[in-house]
């Protein structure tokens, strides 16, 4: 039986920006599902309305309603910037937006109070390699390198049920400045995780970017010549 | 030995509509293979004929044909509607379409006589994350939630046979109102569980909507700013 | 450990037949690896050629070269026809050709003397689900339900080394006809056999023609009514 | 436990010419994480300048940064050509290129000083196929069947910590011609390895070119006729 080790966030603050909209209008909290992120869009909604890139945010979750919380996973993307020199490099890295939403009823959840954490690439990787009996833990600092270090934690937990039907995830957020401590689970049976896990790992090319190497169209078919200088392109050999 | 629990189909109304056009007009049930489900279409068909979106519809399924019934299985994606916001948001769920067909003949099945039940993505975590010697059963009301709840009951039921051989696939599905009964059973071999695995996990992310997300080209390199504004965007930092 | 029984051949004559352009121009045997099949063409090479469609030929296939002989694996889409009625139909089904070539000199393989075998959706399924010490062997007619019947007999056998470090791939083929006898074999290693999985299990979904699901854009979004008649839709409820 | 044979490398020329752009305007090593390599295109940098195709390199890796050196893996896809018949072949195969630069102080990393590894698609089956303990090693002589043959080594080499917590992954690099010898060693975690087998699981059938396969729009419903001359096509009957 494997355990994985606690993960340290270490991202970089070039990395650590996420891509995600205040979506503070959608009040009634039932929504969630349909309701969630700003995907594979680089700009704030006032940037993006002004560019007239509103039709482009997609929303598309997946979400668990449990008694004392609901969960809600988004996959979002990258973004790339155009260099001037016409490169495309990845800009913000992608990550899997978890998002919980304390029940305040009957099927009735507060997305007022919402709370929410950014699952790196590599924290994805340890979801989706969890064992039956694995459990792993991220610890994020959202103010990290900022002068707020240290001030707000968040954790997010998963772990097995006792009896192999499923995983207990939860998030814990404490924060100093606010003197706030926020606590919410999320049952989850095996069925529910399969999709997470299945959905994640389909996510998990396109969070890094890949997806957008793989989509584009090939280049050897529109004209270049079939024999390209090898000596230029041969790195490998010539190093 | 992990033995799932039995899941209570718990599908709220916005999402348990489903996408489904009525294909009583292919008259030779060996067609069953190719003729199944609309996909991917918002509208009914007389909508879609209607709106010029007739040449949209797909059907292609994977299909197993035994001695007593046959089952077809298809992905139905999900709908989108655009807000007035401009944003895109799930309408209706994507969900997998399991059809039954009774025999009338060698390799002759009844479309008329055709049942259907439609898996939700949960349920389809609970297909996929079978081992070999687990199974599962889902139990369907259609009525729910309105004054015929309770009246017609499908169950749907996947358990492997005693040998490891592969699985006896089997929906039951009682009408009161009608006071019918109807029962089809269709086994399957290891092979063809596993293609079933293999083509719902490939659709799982599908009909929750992801492949909307990843699909799209990337908006970061077509005009926008590569710095933006971090402050509109880290709301995990600022919480 | 498990043992998957014997799979005969079951196709019926609207599915069994393949789409496949001979390449007998393509003299060089040692260039397997880049030229294999026609894939996605729905139209045979004069067809094409007259229609214009010839620039969609694209050749890519898994080669590996052994010592007696060399195997190529190639997916081959299906193809879909639109009915009079705008629906778009699975004309006929994708499938997994497997081309052996038997060697001629080192690294020289005679494509002239070249047999294939092209395996169904559930063939796939067999392949991909098979444990380190499973094997399968699959049994084709290719004269099945014509006068021919039983007179040509193919046979392609996937068994474990003893050592567990890969797999024996062979086809053999008997031709009372023709009064000839061929067989193949390729050794395959561990990695080579997984290659084969990653690359068939990614394949499958296509085959079947799900890819070309998910692949269209959602109509959704584009003007359609986001409420639809529920009625016309819930099938599954009104039955 | 299986213990994967030893790969000697064996590609020919025509495939062992990788496509790879010097990107060595990159000044800043810590970079590393967005400018990685050329993935799809056909031409060398000076080529595609003059031709206008600048706009499309896209710079996507997954990178760890550790103590000694950091690694950079990308895929790096096929590039095609078409034939005078109008047919498209893969010219040059795709590869996962494996990037390792040493660390020279606080995460700043030399990217003069890197060295990069082009694993065949075998090779990245090799990978993907690693079980806990299992380990594998790749040697690569860049300059096989050249004058300076067995003059520069590579060599790959992944090895699982002896407490299961995840790989040491090194490149060593043995130039005799510049009397050079080179190492880098990068530990990474079980979740990063995971991410590792995901992202080139994925990748894999792209490397292949079967993504050009799958995602070129079916060719069937475009005009062609639905009853083609299947005497044809039936290659595999007819043989």
């Amino acid at each position: 039986m494997m355990k994985l080790s606690r993960l340290l966030q270490s991202r970089n603050l070039l990395s650590g920006k996420l891509l995600y909209g205040k979506s503070g209008d959608v009040k009634d909290a039932s929504c969630l599902h349909a309701f969630t992120v700003h995907a594979g869009i680089s700009t704030s909604r006032e940037n993006s309305a002004a560019k007239g890139y509103a039709a482009q945010r997609i929303f598309a979750s997946y979400s668990v309603f449990k008694g004392k919380a609901a969960l809600s996973v988004t996959p979002v993307l990258p973004t790339f910037t155009k260099l001037d020199s016409g490169s495309v490099v990845v800009d913000r890295r992608g990550v899997m937006m978890f998002k919980f939403l304390p029940a305040i009823g009957e099927r009735k959840y507060d997305n007022e109070k919402r709370q929410m954490i950014a699952l790196s690439v590599t924290e994805v990787g340890s979801l989706i390699s969890l064992g039956p009996q694995d459990s792993c833990e991220m610890f994020h600092d959202p103010s990290m390198k900022s002068s707020n270090a240290g001030q707000v934690r968040k954790s997010l937990s998963i772990k097995p049920h006792a009896d192999g039907s499923g995983y207990l995830i939860s998030l814990s957020v404490v924060n100093n400045i606010l003197k706030t401590k926020e606590y919410f689970t999320v049952p989850v049976t095996t069925a529910e995780f399969s999709v997470m896990k299945t959905a994640c790992s389909f996510a998990l090319p396109h969070i890094l970017g890949w997806g957008r190497l793989t989509n584009q169209l090939p280049r050897g078919t529109e004209g270049q010549p079939s024999k390209v200088d090898s000596q230029l392109l041969d790195l490998e050999w010539d190093k």
